[in-house]
């Protein structure tokens, strides 16, 4: 039974949810705007690209399935061929596209960040990467990250606007057994943000412990099922089309479960994908729709974010170049063929080759990701934070980042023409006036609705800039993540809770690193 | 007659053009790419916009006609308001749109570079922004600019094979007067580069004088008429809605003279032009369609770029951003708007208002630069070295930029889908194979073809550049400029042409400001 106060209590929240949801959405910007007006494939494009990757599905098939998964395939009409490859018919295909979950939600745990709605045209962005090392900028270099660097990067998202999901950004490399590894980077999530949240787990087997600690955060057995606050990396592909045993264990797991199975495909162009755009194009969707295929035949309408992301090699080295063109067109036609089918999507986007945060660094992220949010990508992943093509990872790249976004975002917001925004009354108002519209109520009124303004990138007059000491971004974002990471230690898990989670999980980070005054910003 | 060595000279010359043009085409970016397939407006706002535009120019009219262009536009059926506006009706609107030039060519004086094809959808990156100033890194601070100034930046855009035309970047703030203004800046852009050019002229009587200089230097009188390899900037329009004196006399002598008037109206959202950003693309549609209808008046069908720039306001401060998210959106609708008339256009883009190239530089010119390229600007000027919302200029930023254009312009080349690039034997033969795209054929057909490769820009192992010495861009972009500027001074105008020139104009470039070893660099 419902208590007065507690019926009170429900009332004031509702208000205050809707206060903070008035908020978000003033602002020009915001999780879930509608991206789509760039489209870089011609419908024919989709269709042929489409019918080869049926073709390589039913004729070359996909290497190395496991014994599980060939049995939940084979039942469902797939067959594996003379070269132990599992092929899938077309029929098979469009029916699991046919039958796909077109969105999924990955809640917030507090009124004050968005819900991530993943599907349609919304246009999130969220970290990820995975990346090993920290770049130091005193000594231009990079150093091995940790379990703390992962819970002050999750800090430090939690206060930037313009970043809609805290995925897992670096590996804490000091952890070497991959229990540890899965149960402490879930719980440096919990603790640093509650944002939305991705990590990937390193071992099936640790999904469902993991979500008993979920739920301990949210306070009740079942309630992550209710409201699923993180999403399942995975790469269960190995390019070219073959399965990676682990991952692909790992998507049958989630899939059986109904977690979000937020999975990453990533071929080399030239390397592990054809050097042809259209070829690596029609490769990684054949290995996308594998991907859904199994997740379907595990458990109808399971979702799955369909993560094609063709990566790109410089073929003078055959490395993996993160920032150029190609990875940008590649990541949007990416985006594209995921509304063809009508599938949640991610991309990677906000790449870039360059070591620290400077002008290269700034184009090739700028680029990437303005375009993957045009072509409207469900979710763009790596798109803060990341150098030296996902080597390595910066607290400075991540402030300077939520602004670049923050100019992505506002472009993707797009302009709304109508008869009180033409402004015709407006227009002869000031012609026959006064000659200019620095008065008009409109004007003022428009000013937190429809302009953005950064929040280190610099706008000052020359000779202000000059005078505050010439400072470039990189200066400014020093500061500001020092100003932050020093003062906000959020209080995101209760004592109580923490102490439920610690007596149950091999918790490494320790309270001193939670509380300011530990000597590290 | 034709003697045969003419005949043999003419035939290797042939050859050589053709060489050249399969080398210039061969590379995956180049001028006259096909924009188009980001369209940030639906067809409903377009004709919302045109109609607004139409009932502006109607009932409210451009303020300050000349009497000379009050007698041209009354003759073709405007009308004098009782405000002294002029204001035009919607068929002389619809007529000046039905007649006007739907493309023009700028032409390069060498086969080394290309002509730039202004119409459609081909889009071209250009410098320009006649800033007054100059970055000197060493300082952190800006210098006025000068003649020198402009020359050298002219010898480097002549090398950056992503900038296709070479507009005045700098004003030579030592020229006060502006016949010495404007004959010493036609020259110094004629003796550092031979691409397609253009500049602003201070006195609509030095355009003729200027065009003996161009015949001059093309070997023989008309030749400039048959070839211009130069456009005529202006801003004939001071917003909101009224005719700028010398800008407009300035428009009307280039019509006569049939030039390209390469104009740019730049109203500033928020200031002299609505907040709202469909007022703002209402009211500079009217104003660039008021300008179109006085050049077709004058010379009916001479070339006009239709070049709507609406700049934005930071409204907390009411000066000047050129690096915002509104801004790229703005200018990508102008674009559109100028596809939806089929007139040849410009935008700006590639603008910042960092003082430095720093990584904000980098993502607000990158976003800026790809989506008017994607949107199908046909030029798209102020891309390259500008600083500090056109404030200043800045000779690495325009090296630093050159890479960067390469990237947007490989994302605007777009992706080719057919049988052969769609690959599917290709897939089939590396997943049953050797499981790499390593030694395929068709990877080693494609590296020079279908990936473009940075200058300057970083690609390199993390290992190695730490042993490089970390450089950042900057780093990089001061020894590429210092390397090219110190050696090459081209020989773009003979002897006895210079001699010419030089008896006939007061040229303040002295002879060893156009050497190596003057100490400059």
């Amino acid at each position: 039974m419902t208590t007065r106060t507690q019926r009170r209590r429900g009332n004031a929240r509702q208000a205050r949810l809707k206060m903070r949801e008035e908020a978000i959405n003033k602002r020009p910007v915001h999780a879930g705007l509608i991206g789509g007006a760039y489209k870089p494939l011609q419908q024919g494009d989709l269709e042929k690209i489409h019918r080869t990757a049926l073709e390589i599905l039913q004729t070359i098939g996909i290497g190395s399935p496991t014994p599980e998964v060939i049995e939940y395939a084979t039942g469902a009409g797939c067959w594996v061929d003379g070269n132990g490859r599992l092929c899938f018919p077309d029929s098979l295909i469009e029916d699991s596209i046919a039958m796909a979950a077109r969105e999924y939600t990955i809640y917030s745990r507090s009124p004050d960040h968005a819900d991530l709605q993943v599907g349609g045209y919304h246009v999130n962005y969220s970290t990820s990467g995975e990346a090993v090392s920290i770049y130091e900028p005193a000594e231009r270099s990079f150093r091995p990250s940790t379990l703390v660097d992962l819970y002050d990067l999750g800090r430090l998202v939690g206060t930037l606007d313009n970043i809609h999901q805290f995925g897992q950004m670096v590996i804490p490399t000091e952890l070497t057994d991959p229990r540890e590894h899965d149960f402490n980077v879930a719980y440096a999530l919990c603790a640093a943000t509650q944002k939305p949240c991705e990590m990937a787990f390193s071992d099936a087997r640790n999904v469902q412990p993991a979500i008993e600690m979920f739920d301990l955060v949210l306070g009740g057995k079942g309630r992550f099922a209710e409201k699923p606050f993180l999403s399942f990396g995975g790469c269960p592909i190995v390019s070219p089309l073959r399965f990676g045993e682990e991952n692909l264990d790992l998507l049958v797991e989630t899939s059986r479960l109904g977690l979000i199975n937020d999975i990453a495909i990533a071929p080399q162009a030239g390397a592990t994908s054809p050097a042809a755009m259209a070829g690596t194009l029609a490769q990684v969707t054949a290995e996308g729709l594998a991907c859904l295929a199994i997740t379907n035949i595990v458990s109808p309408g399971c979702p799955m974010t369909f993560a094609i992301w063709p990566f790109i090699s410089d073929l003078r080295t055959g490395s993996f170049s993160g920032g150029s063109g190609e990875e940008a067109l590649a990541m949007s036609a990416c985006a594209q063929l995921g509304r063809f089918y009508d599938l949640p999507t991610s991309v990677a986007a906000s790449m870039t080759d360059s070591k620290l945060p400077d002008a290269q660094a700034g184009f090739e992220k700028g680029i990437t990701a303005v375009t993957a949010g045009l072509a409207g990508a469900n979710r763009i992943l790596e798109s803060a934070g990341m150098l030296g093509s996902l080597m390595g990872c910066s607290y400075e790249a991540l402030m300077i980042d939520n602004d670049m976004l923050g100019m992505a975002q506002r472009v993707v917001a797009g302009v709304e023409v109508n008869d009180e925004t033409l402004s015709l009354d407006v227009i002869r108002e000031a012609a026959l006036g006064p000659g200019h519209f620095l008065g008009q109520p409109q004007t003022l009124e428009l000013m937190e609705t429809d302009y953005l303004y950064p929040e280190i990138a610099d706008r000052s007059a020359p000779g202000a800039w000059e005078e505050e000491g010439s400072l470039d971004i990189m200066a400014r974002a020093r500061q500001g993540v020092s100003e932050v990471l020093s003062r906000h230690y959020p209080d995101h898990i209760d004592a109580q809770t923490d102490a439920a989670i610690r007596a149950k999980f091999p918790i490494r980070l320790a309270s001193g690193d939670m509380q300011s005054g530990n000597g590290r910003w």
